[in-house]
């Protein structure tokens, strides 16, 4: 299927986050506009490649004071955000699955983990990190019924495709996959992987290759 | 500076890391041989892709057993890990930090975090899932005692800089960074991010506009 040419790609909606993040810095730090070289520099990007996202989403910088931060983090919350708010869930409750309810609790008010879901009854009908904790086996039910579409995966490489699938049944059109193995899904699931254990590899070859890999 | 030729891609390091955890799986399971397109299947990959990165560090299968997975798991461990072990550390014991020691814990006997640091006195001075955790302040001394040359970064936006400037002034080459911030560091130093607020809003973002995402 050809993708919607309308439609940002996947590394465009990523800078956009990352800028929305860093503005949100800059405003923590009382600053009111800012460069887009500055903003460059923060994002790891060059300065022509930031106002080419920003004029996407209908912003323009004043070449003598940069953006206004807040209207910029403002623009691009219009742009990300479901203006309803969206809702995700959580399947793994591990030491992994904690550490993300953590990370992520109170962040963002339009996008929230709102379920967690274990097969370990001993972290089951309780409330986490202000996250409801459901039996596994409750997950379609609750998924349907909370109106989810977003799932975060920490669950072990050999329970991951079964909860994908679970997930997919149930609604969900989005997964961040944090287990060691690549999911198989329908057309229209858009799967994001972040493998901790292929990662830290890369990064210890590289270490050991020192200056060898493409940017 | 133009990339070395003879060295591999991120990309091809990533998939080959990738694989190899595959065979371990497939190991466990009892498998003896595997066929590309199998290992492809599991990848998220073409055959013809495998079958590439797999000539990359010398190995053809058989067209009629497949590869052996032993075999195979062993000559990419030749090629991605270091003869002699590597040893990382972790900077940052919070929720996040806790769950990576626990995900790496007896992982890899090659690649192991040695190291944990902390600004929290509560959590120095003492060993956690089987690493010592030490001040923040002794960081660079133990880096360098302890030949690190890879680390891993769980610390909070504001502090990961700072962080990174003593990790590479004592010595790491390669860092894997959970901050939600992109790091400058000098040429040379390999920087992997982790950002997973950028990527489950690019989950939520795509879940909604399904279908749309490029591949």
């Amino acid at each position: 299927m050809a993708p919607d040419a309308s439609q940002p790609s996947r590394h465009t909606v990523g800078r956009l986050s990352l800028y929305r993040g860093l503005l949100d810095r800059l405003l923590g730090e009382g600053r009111s506009h800012v460069f887009s070289h500055e903003l460059a520099a923060l994002a790891g990007a060059t300065a022509s490649q930031v106002r080419r996202d920003l004029m996407a989403v209908g912003s323009v910088g004043s070449p003598v004071r940069g953006y206004d931060v807040r209207a910029l983090a403002d623009t691009i919350g219009r742009f990300l955000d479901a203006p309803e708010g969206q809702r995700a869930a959580l399947v793994g409750v591990g030491h992994l699955g904690g550490a993300i309810l953590a990370f992520f609790a109170g962040r963002r008010p339009h996008l929230s983990i709102v379920a967690a879901f274990d097969t370990d009854p001993q972290k089951t009908d309780r409330v986490i990190l202000g996250c409801r904790c459901y039996q596994a086996a409750e997950m379609e039910k609750v998924i349907a019924a909370e109106k989810i579409d977003v799932a975060v995966l920490a669950v072990p490489a050999g329970a991951a495709q079964a909860a994908a699938d679970s997930l997919v049944r149930a609604g969900v059109r989005g997964l961040l996959n944090f287990a060691p193995v690549r999911l198989r899904v329908p057309e229209g699931v858009f799967v994001e992987d972040m493998d901790m254990a292929v990662s830290l590899e890369k990064v210890a070859f590289f270490a050991r290759h020192a200056g060898t890999a493409d940017a």
